[in-house]
C-alpha cells in the first residue's frame, strides 16, 4: 500500500559483474570485486564524457537523448514494479506515447538553434510552425485514449500510474531540454557545470572518507559535514581552473550554430564574458600584488560567473540527491537500476545534474543570454509590412536619440 | 491502500441547503429541494459571469486567481482526505507555498501587458528583470524544506503528497494563467470559449434528458450519444451567433492595454478579423443566395475561427468532465467539494473549462498572435548597440526590397 509501505519487498543483492569480467575476478572477495568494477566503470565514463567533447554537438545532443529515455525508463519502471501494475490496460504503450508528446513539444525551445536547416525543408517549416498545434493535439490524443482506457476496479492505480508519469516527465523531460538549451548556448555551459558536479561528488567522497565525523543529514546516513564541505572547497576551486582553461577554446565557448546541411559552425567572435579582462582588485588584495609588482589581474569574467554555479553545485545541488535517497527509501529499492554495473541506474549518477541544470539555464537566461539580431528578424518578418515600417521608423527615432 | 481504493469512504450526502434558506424550503422534498437550490444558483452564476464581463479585465483576473486558489485546495484536501494525511510535517504550508512560487513564476508570461507599469516602478523592474531566478530560488527553497521534513516511516507518503500536489500545480496553475493569457488578448477570447463550454453543458443536458437512450461512456453512465450530438449542434449554432454579436464591440476584440497608472484601455484599431468582411462562397450555396438576390456573404473572420472552438468545445473538452468523473469514482468522492451549493464544488464546474482555455491558447498563438512593435522593441533595446545598428541595417535592407 501506498502508505504502509509494504506493496513490494527491496530487490535481493544481485552479483552485478558483467559476463566477460566474471572469470577475471572471480577470486576476489565480493567487496573487493565490487569495488573493482565500479572503479573501472567509473574510469569507462570518464572516458565516454571525453570522447563525447571531443566528438562535440551532436554527441552530447544524441547522449541527452538517450540518457533522458533510460532515466523515464527507470523511473517508469519502479513505479510498476511497486503497484505490480503490468497488467494495467495501454499503460505502458501510453507512457512512452506521452513521452513522444513531450519531447516534441519541447524541441520547440531548441527549434530557433535549427532555423537555417528548418528553412530548407518544406514539411520542416510546416513541423515548425504548428508545432505548438500538433504536441497539443498529440498530447490531447494520449489524454483521450488514458481516459477511455479506464476500467473499474482499477481507476484509482490507473489515475495514480497517471500521476506518476507526468512527475516523471516534469522532472526528467523538462530538465533535460534544459540542459540541451545550455549546451547549444556553447559547450563550456554543459561541460563546466557537469564537471562541477562531477567533482563535488567524488571531493565530498574523499573528504568524508578521510575527515568525516559529523552526521549531515537523517537521509543519508553515510553524508559528513566534513565532506559537504570538503566538496565545497575543492569544487569552487576546480570551477575556477577549468573555467579559466575553457575560455581559451572558441569551439567551447560559442553557440552552436547549425547550417541548412545539418553542419554545426562552433566558430564566432567570443563574447567579452570569455575575454581575458584587466581587473582592478580591492585594496587589500592591491597592497599583495604590488608585493608580486602588478597592481591588477586578468581574468576571464566568465570565471566570475563560475563561481555561483561552483557555490550551487556544491550546497544546492545536492539536495537533487537527498530527493533521491529519501525517494528510492521510501520506495525500498536500493538503486533506480542496473544500467550501469557498479553503480546502479542512470538515474542514480544523473540525480543532481538535472537540479544543476536547471539553475545553469536560469542563470543563462537571467545574466548572459541576450537577444540577437540573428534571432528577432524572423520575428520582425512575420509581422504585417505597416507594423514593420512602424517598428523600423521607432528603431530610427530611437538610435537616432541615442 | 492505493490499490484496493478503501482508504476512505464515500462521504454521506449532505443536506445542502444554504441556512438562509432553510425555513422557506422546508416543505419540499428534497429532492424538489436540490433542484430548487441548484436553480437559483445556477442564476446567481450567470449573474456573476455577467456581472464580471460588465466591470472588464480585472474582474476577470481577479476571479480566475480566486478560483485557480479554491480549485486548488479543493484537490488538495481530497488528497489530505483519501490518505488522512493531515498531520504530515509541513505539508499545508508548503502547498500553498509552492502554489504561490508557481504563481509568481507564471506572471512572467503575463508580465508584457503589464509592461509601462512595470517600467515605471524600480522594484517592479527589479522582480520582473530577476523574475526567472526568484521564482526558480522560491521553489528550490520549498523543494529543500520538504527534503529536510522528510520523516522515516512517512516517507513514501510524503512523496505521494509531493507528486499529489505537483501534479495538482500542473492542472490548475498552468491552464488559469493559460486563461489570463486569453484573456489579455481581447475579452472575446475569455468569453466566447467559456460561453461555449456553459452552453454545450446546458444543451447537452437538455438533449439529454428528452432524446437520450444510446449511453456513451461507462464513465458517466448518465452521458449520451444524443445528448453529446445534439450538445454539439447547439453549441456550434451558439457559438457562431454569440462571436457576431460580439465582435461590434471594440471593448471585447482589443487587447487590454494597461497604463502605468494601472488603468486599462481597450480601444484599438479592431484586427482584420474582427473588420465584416466580404465571402465568396461555394457554387451550390451561391445559388441558394442568388434566390433571395445576392452573391456573397457578409462575415465576420473571427466567426470562422469560431468554428474549430466550439467543434473543441463539444468534442474534446468534455473528455476533461469524464477525467474529473474518473477521478472522482476512484477516490469515491461525489463532488470536489462544497463550494457552490447544489453543484458540488468549484472544480466540478471548472473540469472542461481549463481544457478548452489551453486549446483557445495554443489556437492563438498559432493562428492569431504574432509579435507587435510594442512587444518587439524592448528586446532590441535590451541587445548591445552594435547589435541593434546590425539589426537596423538589415531591416532597412528587408524592406527595401520589399
Amino acid at each position: 500500500s501506498v502508505v504502509g509501505g509494504n506493496a513490494s519487498e527491496p530487490p535481493k543483492p544481485k552479483d552485478e559483474t558483467p559476463e566477460f569480467m566474471k572469470d577475471a575476478l572471480k577470486d576476489l572477495t565480493p567487496r573487493w570485486r565490487n569495488w573493482w568494477i565500479r572503479g573501472w566503470f567509473t574510469i569507462l565514463m570518464f572516458g565516454y564524457f571525453a570522447l563525447v567533447t571531443y566528438l562535440g554537438t551532436y554527441a552530447f545532443m544524441t547522449s541527452v537523448i538517450l540518457f533522458q529515455v533510460k532515466c523515464f525508463h527507470e523511473i517508469i519502471t519502479i513505479g510498476h514494479q511497486v503497484y505490480k501494475s503490468y497488467d494495467l490496460p495501454w499503460f505502458r504503450t501510453l507512457s512512452w506515447y506521452f513521452l513522444l508528446c513531450s519531447n516534441y513539444f519541447f524541441y520547440g525551445t531548441i527549434a530557433e538553434y535549427f532555423a537555417a536547416f528548418i528553412q530548407s525543408e518544406d514539411y520542416m517549416m510546416f513541423l515548425a510552425r504548428y508545432h505548438r498545434l500538433i504536441s497539443f493535439m498529440g498530447y490531447l490524443f494520449g489524454f483521450m485514449m488514458f481516459v477511455l482506457s479506464l476500467v473499474k476496479k482499477r481507476y484509482r492505480l490507473q489515475f495514480f500510474m497517471f500521476g506518476w508519469t507526468h512527475v516523471t516527465l516534469l522532472i526528467i523531460v523538462t530538465q533535460s531540454h534544459l540542459l540541451l538549451q545550455n549546451m547549444l548556448e556553447g559547450l563550456i555551459w554543459l561541460i563546466v557545470p557537469v564537471s562541477m558536479v562531477i567533482c563535488n561528488d567524488i571531493m565530498a567522497y574523499m573528504c568524508g572518507f578521510f575527515f568525516g565525523r559529523t552526521p549531515l543529514i537523517k537521509l543519508s546516513p553515510k553524508k559528513t559535514w566534513e565532506g559537504f564541505i570538503g566538496g565545497a572547497f575543492f569544487t569552487i576551486i576546480f570551477g575556477w581552473l577549468i573555467s579559466g582553461f575553457l575560455c581559451r577554446f572558441p569551439w567551447m565557448t560559442c553557440p552552436s550554430e547549425i547550417s541548412s546541411s545539418f553542419s554545426v559552425n562552433l566558430d564566432c567572435d567570443p563574447l567579452p564574458i570569455f575575454q581575458l579582462t584587466e581587473y582592478q582588485v580591492p585594496l587589500f588584495i592591491r597592497v599583495l600584488l604590488k608585493l608580486v609588482g602588478r597592481s591588477s589581474v586578468m581574468i576571464y569574467p566568465f570565471q566570475l560567473h563560475a563561481l555561483p554555479l561552483s557555490i550551487f553545485s556544491s550546497s544546492i545541488a545536492p539536495f537533487g540527491g537527498f530527493f533521491a535517497s529519501g525517494f528510492k527509501r521510501a520506495f525500498k529499492i536500493k538503486d533506480f537500476g542496473d544500467t550501469i554495473p557498479g553503480h546502479g541506474g542512470l538515474m542514480d549518477r544523473f540525480d543532481c545534474q538535472y537540479l544543476m541544470a536547471t539553475f545553469v539555464n536560469v542563470y543563462l537566461h537571467t545574466f548572459i543570454k541576450l537577444p540577437t539580431p540573428k534571432k528577432l528578424l524572423p520575428l520582425i518578418t512575420a509581422m504585417r509590412a505597416p507594423e514593420q515600417v512602424a517598428l523600423f521608423h521607432e528603431l530610427k527615432d530611437y538610435l537616432a536619440n541615442k
